[in-house]
């Protein structure tokens, strides 16, 4: 008996051993293990974290890991900052800006091909988007100028030059100074000074009773862009517009030490660039250039009316110093040492000639993609993007920002071959033709414009990474300014070895509003991420670096490192200005992860209560100063910015409170999906234009009825997406 | 040593079985259980598949179980085609016809209460959508009437009547005929007849050199749109019409064997409706008519521009029988019983006066929603609606649709009640105001675009179910074809107990294209599906019983059923037409399953190759006819449409050769997104237009440069998005 007792007792054992297996078994292969995919859990991403705390890396994210919700592997962060070399960015950026290379030119056909195949070198599948669009060139037999005549109109005293060279051998390819798009004519009037060339600038011109109709107009460069000082002359009668920059703006107090000393703007050097006020290629507005597109004719285009010629302020200045007329205002005087005159329509006056040939010509240009899918979300897509065409050698703009995407996509390549692998599809994007006007952006995002309102996650904008050297300045939407300041908080400082470049940025632009916190602008400036802001409504951000240091102090606070757009925007520049290219590779560091924490992260770490409460300052302030007969819209406007701040702040709670081993992935799907799609909802599609982010931060338009109704319907939308 | 062989022998067999049990339960786990959530799989659902078979419910579904891709309860089709009752069906559309009840009324506002408190009895959420939407009405002191007048037109020698009543209590709550939205006056003119109104018509009148420029045009109802017929008149100088439904087209052969007795219009009763061209709240075009929208002024409104009135076939015979000139051309003539002819306008002939007050009132109307949300994804919704606004009684039009619609969102609850949980969300919508020109529906659908375009799996429309009574009859978008051709065949017949409604549908309105299959309409008509497909890209069925049968056979293929739009559309015709609601019954089963279908399949029975192999075939025919200087265009949306044709065919080998269960939920929410969103690429939003679905099946209309490059775009973007 007590054998078989022994025997009935080890088999009952043996079975409640065995069910017990099979249940653990049972529960841990329900509760625990990935359905087959990629990534793995390695515990916690706490200690990832630095500033400010997001949801979307806290805590309560560590014990996930049911279904294909798995937490990212907490080590990829580092990697990837460590991946980032100097070198890699140096050589990158030596061959890039070796060559001019103008949208359109054999030089520009080059860069395509260096990016491809370095791309495709490091692994990517890499697929080039063709788009035939309209670009602008200076005729190859003529020599556009600005000429003093005689006051027989017959004799040249005085023609402006070619601009300068830089001495590569290269120089023979780089396209002398012009203005794009403005159109051919000889046109002959007196010359008349206009300041900036702002709408307040012609008024001031009337008071002083200086009649523009007719005359040519000299203005310089600077507080407006290029095609508003054109359009506001062409408006009052201008026959023609020439245009320079002072060494107000560009070499203080005329120094002289210039480049190749220095960073500042020779007497020789022409800054030049596109003179339309609209982007994309300008024969298929709204649809992208590609094969079977139906092309404006070009009289409906919206391109320049007169035309324009930029100068050297070595040649403005002869033109200028022959000005008579009344002493221009004290703020409209610039630094060529002598007192600026606005030019009077007398018959003493000298008269100056503008002689323009310019064609538009269809060229075939290129975007070049490379894409790392996801893994787990294959159909949900951060999207990294620069600019490769310059006006000239273009190492600053763009080169400065190519090579920074190039080493941040081989650093994501070199972790993708260590078994790594992002939840979502990452894509670089080396877009054409930009300095022609957005235009290889534009059509992309035309031609793939519902496909990216479903997928796209968010965009990151580069362009000219180096536009200074003093702190890390950043655009973007407000709903990424959370990812952007933690990545900044992640990267070690290129001068101060002990600083985050976050701690040091937040002492440099400070935020009145959000003290400890580094001011982050609106993305307003004209680049590629308009197209994503404004015909998909796609979260962006927009990083560089800006204003000159040195010594360790801020020098000045230009508009623009004073080389832009000109021949000397060289590599020397760029070893000048970021000796041991330690700038960018910082840059090149935060770019990888925010790039890495926007792909992996299970929620996307987008906050729509930092849209929310950052709009609701900025609107608040705007509907101060709308026409109080419309208090029936504020009322509702003010009503729905309210209920929209109130879903954000529930959403927000709702996703901090998450533990995601409770959560199914179609829950996660849904919760990702609102904080994806919810800024669609401001895209007013008709106009193409983005409700809210169409101005900048301190700006308060004057909303009127038809703006304040869409804006109404906007909000209440973007309720509805957080909400349901 | 031997019982210690045999012990370990023991111990190594129980630590394998202990190792197979604990690996047989982490696969078990792993691959067969259900994460926390609703269904419960109960083995294949094939056998629910009649015809023919689709991909979204074949056998290789029938395994399925990881993760959230739960298979649905295969027991619930037959159970809701059970649920549904005739006498319920009875019952709802008794209430909903009692009272006239026009959108803007107190008869509208019952009916919204009506509908609200049966949704809520039901168990459903049901909430109101408000709208201040612009109606138009007769004026309430006013005699909207057409006279003809002695030779001096001094004496009033006849004068139209105010229209026919039924003798119910609620008479007085009828509003008389009036031509919606047309403007007030009092016009005097001769009296021309133009036929249907046509341009054809009128090019036919120039021929005859009969001038319509300040005459009073007399045309009957059909082939086009009330506001078509006021349109072309108004383009040529008509200063005003009178429209009229011939007996030809409304009561064969003058039989006078009329309603109460029959369904033929009888001489005193007169068709009204709406007479604008474009749909939607004509004061907030592009926008909702919500709190806050911006309004445009009534001049910038796209409204008729000439004064309207719409009289009865016994008035309309005193008209014509007046008329002089030359006899109308043999296809013109109609059935009063005598020669009609053209008029003329010489000085001889009897003037004719026009005297209409109408008053445009905003007033607010009503959408009703119902929601049951889904088990699974909440985040994506099956719309099913009808418009609720009549006429007068509107016992058909909408009333058959509403109470059918009624049953289905009751026999939805009655399963949900027994632990049904369907794993999408499932929206009852009773539309507002649709009389007046889709106004409730556009409405919604302007506030809820992007959400739609982010969620709308399907919207399913019902209106006048008992637009006849022989055949199964539906409009629908092509990727729809297979599901509601499956559901009709699930569904038993309602005259032939032995047959499926399939079985008399595919031999009645048969498709010479796909011999054995019933011809599916494009969805073309004026109703509530319009801004689904126009606004969003929202894939839609419209069903429906159609043509009058009389003993079995098909007598006579009306327009529509002769009473459309008078008063006499009531319950007693509904009654007549449908003798046990069985017809009714049908469709609401019908309705039921297909509802289902897409509400609970884990991959959506949508179907991209159907959709593209009928665009293929129809935009084949298209480019025929298109102007051959375009082979450029023409070759490019070829190639486009044929690329789209093979991305939907590889789409749907994928979705065939699937084995759900090793697919993870986020593989499977990937291709449901590619099947839900590709179509909302061909919406020009713009134009507020559908590339495709803008033309009838058979139509084949000539396609300019700007529309072939639109859908060579469009084809290029819906095949990006089913590829990737």
């Amino acid at each position: 008996m007590a054998t078989v007792t022994g025997k009935l007792v080890a088999v009952v054992v043996a079975v409640v051993v065995t069910v017990l297996c099979f249940v653990t078994g049972l529960f841990i292969g329900w509760f625990f293990l990935d359905h087959p995919a990629s990534s793995t859990s390695e515990g916690s991403d706490s200690n990832m974290t630095h500033y400010p705390p997001s949801s979307a890396s806290s805590s309560s994210f560590g014990s996930l890991g049911q279904g294909h919700v798995t937490e990212p592997d907490p080590t990829v962060s580092a990697r990837l900052i460590q991946e980032v070399q100097a070198s890699n960015i140096e050589q990158y950026l030596r061959v890039l800006s070796e060559r001019p290379h103008l949208a359109g030119t054999e030089g520009d056909e080059r860069t395509v091909d260096y990016v491809e195949q370095e791309l495709k070198k490091m692994g990517y599948d890499v697929t080039l988007a063709p788009y035939d669009v309209l670009l602008s060139y200076p005729a190859k037999q003529h020599f556009n100028k600005v000429t003093m005549l005689d006051g027989r109109r017959r004799n040249a005293i005085f023609t402006s030059d070619v601009g300068a060279t830089t001495g590569s051998d290269w120089d023979s390819e780089v396209t002398p100074p012009y203005c794009m798009y403005c159109p051919s004519g000889k046109v002959q009037g007196k010359l008349i000074y206009a300041n900036y060339g702002r709408a307040q600038d012609f008024r001031t011109l009337e008071k002083l009773k200086v009649d523009v109709n007719k005359a040519i107009v000299i203005m310089r460069y600077g507080k407006i862009s290029r095609g508003k000082k054109v359009r506001e002359a062409a408006k009052r009668g201008g026959k023609a517009v020439v245009l320079f920059n002072d060494p107000a703006d560009v070499n203080i107090n005329m120094t002289y030490n210039v480049y190749p000393a220095t960073w500042w703007l020779p007497e020789d050097d022409v800054e030049h660039g596109n003179f339309r006020t609209s982007w994309g290629d300008p024969a298929t507005p709204g649809r992208a250039a590609v094969d079977g597109a139906y092309r404006i004719p070009e009289k409906q285009m919206d391109l320049p009316s007169v035309p324009c010629h930029p100068v050297s302020y070595r040649d403005a200045r002869i033109l200028l110093q022959n000005l008579e007329g009344e002493k221009a205002p004290e703020e409209w005087q610039g630094q060529l040492g002598f007192e600026y005159h606005v030019g009077s329509n007398t018959p003493g006056a000298l008269p100056v000639e503008v002689d323009v040939k310019n064609n538009l010509e269809t060229r075939r240009v290129y975007n070049v993609l490379a894409t790392l899918p996801g893994a787990t979300e294959p159909d949900r897509v951060v999207l990294v993007g620069n600019h490769r065409d310059a006006i000239a050698y273009g190492a600053l703009d763009p080169g400065s920002g190519t090579a920074v995407m190039l080493e941040v996509a081989r650093a994501f390549m070199a972790l993708y071959t260590q078994g790594w692998r992002p939840r979502r599809t990452v894509m670089f994007c080396s877009w054409a033709a930009e300095e022609f006007g957005v235009i290889g952006s534009t059509e992309w995002v035309e031609e793939r414009r519902r496909w990216l309102g479903d997928r796209a996650v968010a965009y990151l904008n580069l362009d000219t990474v180096l536009q200074g050297n003093y702190s890390f300045d950043v655009s973007a939407t407000p709903s990424l300014q959370a990812a952007v300041i933690r990545a900044a908080g992640k990267v070690t400082d290129p001068h101060q070895p002990d600083k985050t470049v976050l701690d040091v940025w937040r002492t440099r632009i400070t935020d009145d509003r959000s003290p400890g916190l580094p001011w982050i602008r609106r993305p307003v400036s004209m680049t590629d991420f308009q197209p994503f802001i404004h015909l998909v409504g796609v979260p962006v951000t927009h990083s560089r670096y800006s204003f000159v240091e040195q010594d360790g102090s801020l020098i000045y606070p230009v508009r623009n490192y004073p080389l832009y757009h000109t021949v000397y925007d060289t590599f020397p520049l760029a070893a000048m200005m970021d000796p041991d290219l330690a700038v960018s590779t910082a840059v090149a560091a935060i770019m990888a992860e925010l790039t890495r924490d926007l792909a992996d992260s299970p929620i996307l770490p987008l906050v729509p209560r930092d849209f929310a409460t950052d709009i609701a300052t900025h609107m608040d302030r705007a509907l101060q100063s709308s026409p109080q007969e419309l208090h029936h819209h504020i009322y509702y406007l003010k009503a729905a910015i309210n209920d929209f701040l109130t879903a954000s702040t529930t959403l927000q709670s709702h996703i901090d409170s998450l533990e995601l081993h409770t959560v199914d992935p179609f829950q996660v799907r849904r919760i990702n999906d609102k904080l994806m799609l919810y800024e669609r909802e401001f895209v007013d599609h008709q106009r193409g234009q983005h409700l809210i982010l169409s101005h900048g931060s301190n700006s308060n338009p004057s909303l009127d009825e038809q703006t304040m109704s869409d804006m109404i319907q906007a909000f209440r939308a973007a309720t509805h997406t957080l909400s349901t």
